[in-house]
């Protein structure tokens, strides 16, 4: 039998290793799940007679270099920066390894080694980073091999609830780490290119910049711009492209309502509040309110930020409960984002029988034989239920996938990588999309922009 | 005679050392003007027969406890990290010394050397902080000793142009450093108390919340809150005030304007702009603009930041030459703050004939015998012509009246200190009132807020 080994055995590991075990009788397969937690990894083999769960303190050398030697290949589910630990070991013994993570510095250094123990690591093989670069480098590739020049690349992802689970005015409840998303966009103006020219948006002015997705059979998305979208421009061999854009998709009317968040300074990271733990919701709000007193917090927080009365964001801030004046944040020395993150999670954490969704779109403008065109690529992917979420499939089958056909050797390239090549991503998409994880391809009109006649 | 060792002939000099040399004949004084330019040193002593002008390189540890050893007292006027390397040698001599820079913990650490060798580290004695200690705590001990009790105390000060030589639409010119003002208020929310409720206000609405003035005899002004009006509060024996908030002076209209420069992102300094040497003042504005290919910068702004067609805040944007195709930025490298001070620096530099103007206005409510009071305290001071600024006249006054009445024994605790004493800040507002610098303090009616009906 082939012995994988699995280190870390949270959220995101569960379709990854249902999806090895399923396998594990036809392929001869031994998976062997490793955790701080033994509950946790027995969880998630449900007794399957190909599988076993050990208890593994990745701090443990003895026990981490024992297990990493029995192995025949390592998937690390670790938090990003433990990575680099299982990899050393994995160099030291000759074995292969793929992980969902940014690649680091620290790994790509490892590059020249692991070319020479002909192993491969590769990296950023989840859903984004994975399935992003995976759908992405199909296209692009077959843009460049029919002879297309590329003009444009706008990518967006986001992880949502499913329009059966979707209950509240913000259709948004958290289905991954809620601090990420209270914090996202923040430490700097975001940066991209449209038609050649260089934008930059700063923070409280991100969520007041997004642009309209249709994706077909779940209507309106939006978007707002990622931090750095050109991360990939040369990765992509896109050096030369006009327009380069990536963003996080939200519901309609997410974004222009989270702003009020932005505008009052509920996000901020910073600083800690004075009395933070015994002051209510309503409290809270006032903080950033100026004096008066004859006017109620309602009237000062409409009239601050320009809410009509009839401005549907009123409703949603109503029903996150930021007026109540009993309820208290019962947080010791907390910052502001700290303080939203609760009070957001009371109204959007996922009910039991909640669902997730995964939504990504990509657009590639091209120009051939001096017409331009212009493709859509969508996929949507739902949670089965809250084990087997979207976001558990999407991030754990691409893993799961590389894992096995590296181990078959149909994935042969070694080194340090992250999945751009037709060897990879090629196979790969064809086996999530047996697995429900489709992108759906269509010829759009040139939405493109109009680089001859550009004012800026 | 007596030997007096000034360490520093830069701009905020000047006043300073005229004030000694004009006394240096009936009190019997030789000055010292010691900095690394000869020539600058020269300028301020102006052939005067009880001054000398003498090179010193503050890193030359000879040189600089020679010149500490034979002086009787020393000012430092050396950028604020500085003063510790002559604080330390002051110390070793036995020699007093006074800056205007802000106390620093290594400063503070000194305290009780100094007291043991009786001498004394007087800090925090310029304008802001300086004049405002003085001055505020004078009518603080004031109610304090009539049985007040303290219920606001709101401080501001601001450095403009003086009516004279004020003729552009923003009121205002560089008078002081101009990165600081492009940096101004950054850095993270301001915070401050209002009637008894901690309040906080991020950066990007900091120029929305200002407070209206009035100073008679030259109009209303506005302040938008420093950073941390709360840094006081316990040295001005404060702590249970219900209002506290410091503020920094623009003429009215100013910050409304200035906050399109910080809803664009023009200043922000974490980020170097691509191509920023070649670009454009319109390319640089056009930034942080959406893309479009039909629609011109100037609307594309209007429209973003809604500038309504009739607003004046559209003909300050045009004055500063914002939308010019043809002016180059010319700078390497540069983030948005950096380039923004270029920009303005064209506009906003003084004349040669213009004058500037130092504004400082303090409200003090309290309650006496069950009834609430509010006194104003305001301060105007002009500028003579760009030697005798009124910035160098009201940052090197008092240090400069501080000197003397410590050389005089007039001033004697020990220790490290700043001017929050009666001992010290009375006798010094007096002969800064002989020199033009006075505060006219009037009764107004009470126009705090309202404590008995606060909702918030």
């Amino acid at each position: 039998m082939r012995k994988i080994l699995v280190i870390g055995a949270g959220q995101s590991s569960s379709s990854l290793i249902k999806y090895l075990l399923d396998k594990s009788i036809s392929e001869n397969l031994h998976i062997t799940v490793a955790d701080m937690s033994l509950e946790l990894a027995k969880k998630k083999i449900l007794n399957h007679k190909n599988g076993q769960a050990i208890t593994l303190n990745i701090f443990d050398d003895f026990d981490r270099n024992n297990a990493i030697k029995n192995a025949d290949i390592v998937v690390s589910m670790l938090p990003a920066h433990l990575h680099i630990n299982v990899a050393k070991d994995c160099l030291k013994y000759g074995k292969s390894m793929v992980t969902a993570s940014y690649i680091s510095n620290e790994m790509k250094a490892l590059h020249q080694d692991a070319v020479h123990k002909n192993i491969i690591f590769m990296n950023e093989i989840g859903l984004d980073p994975g399935v992003d670069h995976m759908s992405a480098m199909k296209i692009i590739d077959e843009i460049r091999t029919k002879g297309g020049k590329m003009l444009l690349f706008e990518s967006f992802c986001g992880g949502l609830v499913a329009p059966e689970s979707d209950d509240n005015l913000w259709n948004y409840k958290f289905t991954w780490n809620p601090r990420n998303v209270v914090l996202a966009g923040q430490g700097g103006a975001s940066k991209f290119i449209q038609e050649g020219t260089y934008k930059y948006i700063p923070y409280h002015k991100l969520f007041r910049r997004t642009e309209i997705l249709n994706i077909d059979g779940y209507g309106k998305f939006e978007a707002y711009a990622n931090r750095d979208s050109l991360k990939y421009r040369s990765v992509y061999g896109l050096d030369d492209i006009l327009t380069l854009y990536r963003g996080t998709i939200r519901r309609v009317g997410y974004s222009r309502a989270w702003n009020i968040f932005v505008q009052l300074g509920m996000t901020d990271d910073s600083y800690t509040m004075e009395n933070s733990e015994n002051m209510s919701y309503r409290e809270f709000t006032n903080s950033f309110l100026a004096y008066n007193p004859n006017d109620s917090v309602e009237l000062k927080l409409r009239h601050y930020l320009k809410i009509d009365q009839d401005d549907i964001i009123w409703e949603k801030l109503l029903e996150l409960d930021l007026f109540n004046s009993t309820k208290k944040i019962g947080l010791k020395n907390a910052t502001p984002a700290q303080i939203l993150e609760k009070i957001l999670k009371d109204s959007w954490t996922l009910k039991e029988n909640d669902k997730d969704m995964i939504v990504m779109q990509h657009l590639f403008g091209y120009e051939l034989n001096g017409k331009k065109h212009q493709i859509e690529s969508s996929m949507v992917c739902l949670g089965d239920n809250q084990v087997y979420t979207a976001m558990a499939k999407t991030v754990g089958l691409p893993v799961a996938i590389a894992t096995l056909k590296i181990l078959n050797k149909e994935i042969t390239t070694p080194g340090v990588q992250i999945p751009i090549n037709k060897e990879v991503y090629e196979p790969i998409l064809v086996e999530l999309e047996e697995n429900g994880i489709v992108f759906k391809e269509k010829e759009v009109s040139y939405l493109g922009y109009n680089p001859e006649h550009v004012i800026g």
